[in-house]
């Protein structure tokens, strides 16, 4: 079994990096706050006798070596950047666990045939450059490197130059390791588990994504002499739209959900009709039916309430991935190792999106989840107990060295 | 008859301080550029032989005397500061007219009893410190200095502090000053002038306004993994008053109008449920009746939206006037003048609030307004042309020498 002291005094020393305002973190992707967090990482990597790759997306690669030369490496990890107003779990706990791994395998002077390689894969968050989970993404061949380097954050700054102004662009090509398998662990950010006290969620598949940015064209005027026949209010279309996102989810309940996160009003004065707004829809189901619908659905529908207000729209897919079903081995890795540690279990549907979703794609994947108070992620407030820590470790532990065979 | 040409290169001159990205300008109030459109007006005061006055608000006035001592000064003016993406003529056209008043009494070598006062009243817009016409308000007895100057931008930075930076504060102490009269040249930022072929807009009545600040509280989380149940989802709620506002104002037609220009969505990550939102609700009207029923409606409707979403609300008045009428004196003097120049004219009730709308309060006040293309305004392609500036600065001259005495 891990140690959960140690592993939980990790958690809160990389919570001193990007603290936020409420007890959480903000350690966004490519930050200062970022590249101090890999720095401590890898630190604690080296301690643990590790050696580093990192690749030309700044994805962190920690190996220890297995007794077999000719023996494909085992991966687990998740990742270390935060929302803006993040906890200090989410991701974290899968990197963190990961060294935690590592850590007892030397305190128990253990060898595994198979190596095994912590990884930090970076901007999976995808808060500052969209989409989500982009450097795993680019490894698994799913986006170009070169699209990847290039993406902007709000204030236009690009994705490629901020890797290398935070020191982290690695010489190592992308996507050519390959691996026996990948773990990730990771909190649920749901409230199934906590609900109905397991220690943990056996993952098996994942929720489908489309990320649907929407630009409305109206025209700026004056709020209080233009007539109400004569506007174009771009605000106003992004209410109804809203109000459309909303009603497309619960038509679908419980299988759906959809809200919008982010949104941008030009030019943001009190006394001026918003000429312009761009806001993303973020839709998701596990069913890919489903999925296609509620897309297909919003795409009809939002040009219809843009022209009714004489607006101009445009609709640009900037993140996107089908529901995954993982690895039956690696699932049953897991669930094999939750049972003979005598924790308590069941299957589980992961809400969120998860670096495993695409590594999945290219090598035999599947995550442990263990519960968080109130189902609640993506908030400062987000906690999880020391015991949940040290349990979903133990599962990961277990499901890894099995793997990597001793 | 002034020197059309002459203003309307006063109008260019001044457009060059703070341009916009589309023609038009981003000198906000307060800022660098604010500052450096001040020195220019300065500049041409002093060529024109006027001495300056200034007060605690930044509020400056520049005088030329009259033949009776005793006598008490007519003022004239507007406001130099523009919206962040505002035209070239709201605001600016009423002080460069007030100056075009001078330069032609000056060339005439004309000697009024009164003395004449031109002003540039400060933050007339409300974009950057909100409320609007705070300067004037404060010089009208309607808001306390100390309010005033400790009103805060969005970056937190105090009227006050600003005020200082840039070097316009004054000593002078506000409002002691006495009017015979306050007249104001303006853009008419609406389309009925155009529409109907007239030069001249002889403004009897101000609508009167609410701006409610509105923050809805809920709870930020994961889109994803959040089930649809369990959201307070504040962007949601933000959406609903938006379309509440637009049905109270279209079931005043056409004696209302309704619309939220600026909102702040917080976190503002794709991948969060907002768990917090502000936005400005603008109401306006020209019927008292009219305008607090629509402001009851809303604070009786948004509420139980908020209510039903599971958020908190919390609505604050951030600025309100109330319908004005203007002095039947000075508006006589405004019509009398059009007519005499042989000006097409019709009686108008201004859409949007003034500085005169609050000097109103403390002097007999009027306006005299101009068309602008397609009623554009607080929109950087904002236009008038030479001969409708020209127009409604002659208009100007007459009535403020009529008042004023020769
Ligand atoms: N796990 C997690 O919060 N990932 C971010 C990507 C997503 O929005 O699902
Ligand atoms: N004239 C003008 O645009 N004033 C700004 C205040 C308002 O919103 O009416």
């Amino acid at each position: 079994r891990v140690d959960g002291d140690r592993l939980w005094d990790s958690l809160m020393d990389m919570a001193k990096i990007g603290p936020g305002l409420r007890g959480g973190n903000n350690r966004q992707t490519l930050t200062d706050e970022d590249g101090e967090g890999r720095h401590l990482f890898k630190r604690w990597c080296d301690e643990a006798g590790l050696t580093m790759g990192v690749d030309e997306m700044g994805n962190m690669f920690h190996r220890r070596e297995g007794t077999d030369p000719d023996a494909l490496p085992v991966y687990v990890g998740s990742h270390l950047d935060t929302q803006p107003t993040g906890g200090k779990y989410d991701g974290v706990l899968g990197v963190l666990g990961g060294l935690e791994v590592i850590r007892t395998l030397n305190d128990l002077d253990i060898k595994t045939r198979h190596p095994i390689v912590v990884t930090n894969w970076t901007n999976e968050e995808g808060t500052r450059f969209a989409p989500a989970m982009l450097a795993s993404g680019v490894f698994a061949g799913i986006h170009e490197l070169d699209w990847a380097l290039s993406r902007t954050d709000a204030k236009g700054l690009k994705f490629g130059d901020e890797l290398e102004r935070i020191g982290w662009k690695g010489e190592e090509p992308i996507g050519q390791r390959k691996m026996k398998a990948f773990f990730e662990l990771h909190i649920e950010q749901g409230p199934i588990l906590e609900k109905e006290g397991k220690d943990i969620g056996v993952v098996t598949h994942g929720q489908g994504l489309w990320w649907l940015q929407i630009t409305l064209s109206g025209k700026d005027a004056h709020t209080g002499s233009t007539p109400m026949p004569m506007r174009r209010n771009a605000g106003l279309g992004m209410a109804r739209i809203t109000e459309l996102v909303h009603t497309i989810a619960m038509d679908h309940q419980p299988n759906a959900v959809g809200a919008i996160g982010h949104c941008e009003v030009f030019p943001n004065s009190r006394n001026v009709i918003p000429g312009k707004v761009v806001f993303t829809v973020d839709f998701r189901s596990p069913d890919q039916a489903t999925l296609d619908a509620m897309k297909a659905r919003l795409e009809a529908e939002a040009p219809k309430i843009a022209a009714e207000l004489g607006l101009g729209i445009d609709i640009e897919a900037v993140g996107h991935f089908d529901p995954v079903t993982f690895d039956a081995g690696c699932v049953s890795a897991i669930r094999g190792a939750a049972e003979r540690l005598g924790y308590s279990h069941r299957d589980i549907v992961s809400g969120a999106g998860h670096d495993a979703c695409w590594i999945n794609r290219v090598a035999p994947t599947a995550m442990v989840m263990c519960p968080c108070v109130d189902g609640l992620s993506h908030n400062e407030d987000e906690e999880i107990t020391k015991e949940w820590a040290k349990a979903g470790a133990d599962v990961l532990f277990h499901a890894v060295v099995e793997t990597a065979e001793i």
